[in-house]
């Protein structure tokens, strides 16, 4: 499995994610299959949601972020991993009855849909313990796992993603404001964004200052990537997102566009777009493609 | 905190529970209200869930065995606290209206009920979280986090008590098999059990022959105690249990008494008992206290 980063381009292409995803996720479908002792039916339903065809976006910043600080590819597998398993249990409970109702994910019947509620709300427990695991036992032999797990439950938990996710349940039922849609979005997406960026520049055993650039990054990465996010709700169709649109304002949700609208919207993205960018800007050349990416996070359709 | 064992007796009394809770719940307590930037009603409602009043025989385990080890009460906390996390967590997703749709745990609304299902959904999320960051930042300097994360990740998970839940909510529509209720009760209970002692023992620093026999001892005592639980759902009431009871058959469950009747149940949980107390024979009359643990787990009347 390897990313094609030998000729950094100022241009992004959705393709480079396609490419890694090729390699990714077999290598994540196998080690799946090899955990033999789970029940047919969660395993079945673990598979399904785990292998959804995504955008892994996620698994390829930890594993460029490693690949900057001097890792390999392999070195960052379980990181990788575990940050994807941990943002497919975040979809998978997001989309309960419960919380955002939705039918549709990447294209597909949402978890509890294909199979039913009970299992949906095991598979998201299931795929957080293992990214856990996998963090455990996976990890580089000279990787400090103490932090790494630190880094992943605090970027999860309830100051964190899960945090983010109970603040948007209650923002609902809130006057739109931006200081809580920014609070909102740090947290929901920012917090993983920034800990898949820094468990990668973990596992090649960066420096604490290169780790801090790329967890601004990611951060911002994060932050531009949901504003559009909230702009493509607006925008974008069913077909282009994988899952239904228009629902943000209909649920009340909060978002930039109802905080301060489209244009202004536009102009966080971009400024976000911008600080990520500027965090990499001691990287040199090599991060070039993360730099991209930056950009390509808010001019993306889908 | 300190656990009242200068005088291991033979007989049990639910007051050692007791008195370890009067130390352990506090510290619990402070933990959680440090982390202070979590909304509001998230951290009200985690507080409710892992707070209620419960028997705490896990941490009670974990910090026997770590003081078995040699270690401290201190040293003991971290993987104790993240026990309790992990038990709290699946009570809280457990009662859910997808799952067993439970109203009343430990004498009190269950958490969906107190608050609502979403916050209950991430309560749950929130808690298992927490386990890891707890583990992973409090444990001993000098413990093998690496090796916790995995023992705690691997009980926790699809392999271990989820994958029993999973394996509980399919083996209602299937008739009752004694293979079956072992494999349940094995990863539902005895695999949590057991990694309750694995941790104390780890963060004691015991020997691997040493850990084994805790664990041993901690994978029979809870299926006694589980086996003793499908009794209790039989014979119990709502007031003794501080749950509802006589569900299990309504919803036919696979239990030990719908397998092979009340006696040979009785015969089954006496035997998981004795191999308890025999897991626990090279630790000499220090582990006498544990050993009456395992006669109480089956005799209790709630």
């Amino acid at each position: 499995m390897k990313i094609d980063n030998d000729t950094p381009t100022a241009t992004w292409s959705p393709d480079v994610l396609r490419r890694f995803a090729a390699d990714f996720d077999p290598t994540l479908e196998k080690l799946l299959a090899k955990q033999t002792d789970i029940p047919t039916r969660l395993h079945e339903a673990m598979t399904y949601s785990l292998l959804a065809p995504g955008k892994r976006m996620r698994p390829y910043l930890t594993t460029r972020c490693c690949q900057l600080s001097g890792g390999t590819t392999d070195d960052a597998f379980a990181a990788a991993a575990a940050i994807e398993c941990v943002h497919c249990f975040s979809l998978v409970h997001d989309d309960l009855p419960a919380m955002d109702d939705d039918d549709l994910r990447r294209g597909r019947p949402t978890t509890h849909k294909k199979f039913d509620e009970a299992t949906a709300i095991l598979v998201g427990d299931a795929l957080l313990a293992l990214a856990f695991e996998i963090l455990a036992t996976r990890s580089p032999k000279d990787a400090d796992i103490g932090r790494m797990v630190q880094v992943l439950a605090e970027s999860t938990g309830a100051t964190g993603m899960i945090g983010g996710q109970a603040a948007d349940l209650t923002g609902q039922e809130q006057p739109p404001s931006l200081k809580r849609t920014q609070y909102i979005h740090q947290r929901k997406t920012g917090h993983l964004f920034s800990a898949a960026a820094r468990l990668g520049a973990l596992a090649g055993n960066a420096s604490d200052s290169a780790i801090d650039s790329m967890a601004r990054f990611g951060l911002q990465l994060g932050l531009a990537f949901q504003i559009a996010d909230d702009l493509l709700d607006l925008t974008a169709t069913t077909e282009q997102m994988g899952k239904a649109t228009s629902k943000d304002a209909v649920a009340g949700k909060q978002t930039y566009p109802a905080c301060v609208g489209i244009e202004e919207s536009q102009s966080a993205a971009k400024r976000a777009s911008s600080e990520a960018i500027a965090a990499l800007s001691t990287l040199g050349p090599d991060a070039s493609d993360l730099q991209a990416l930056a950009r390509y996070a808010i001019s993306r359709n889908y």
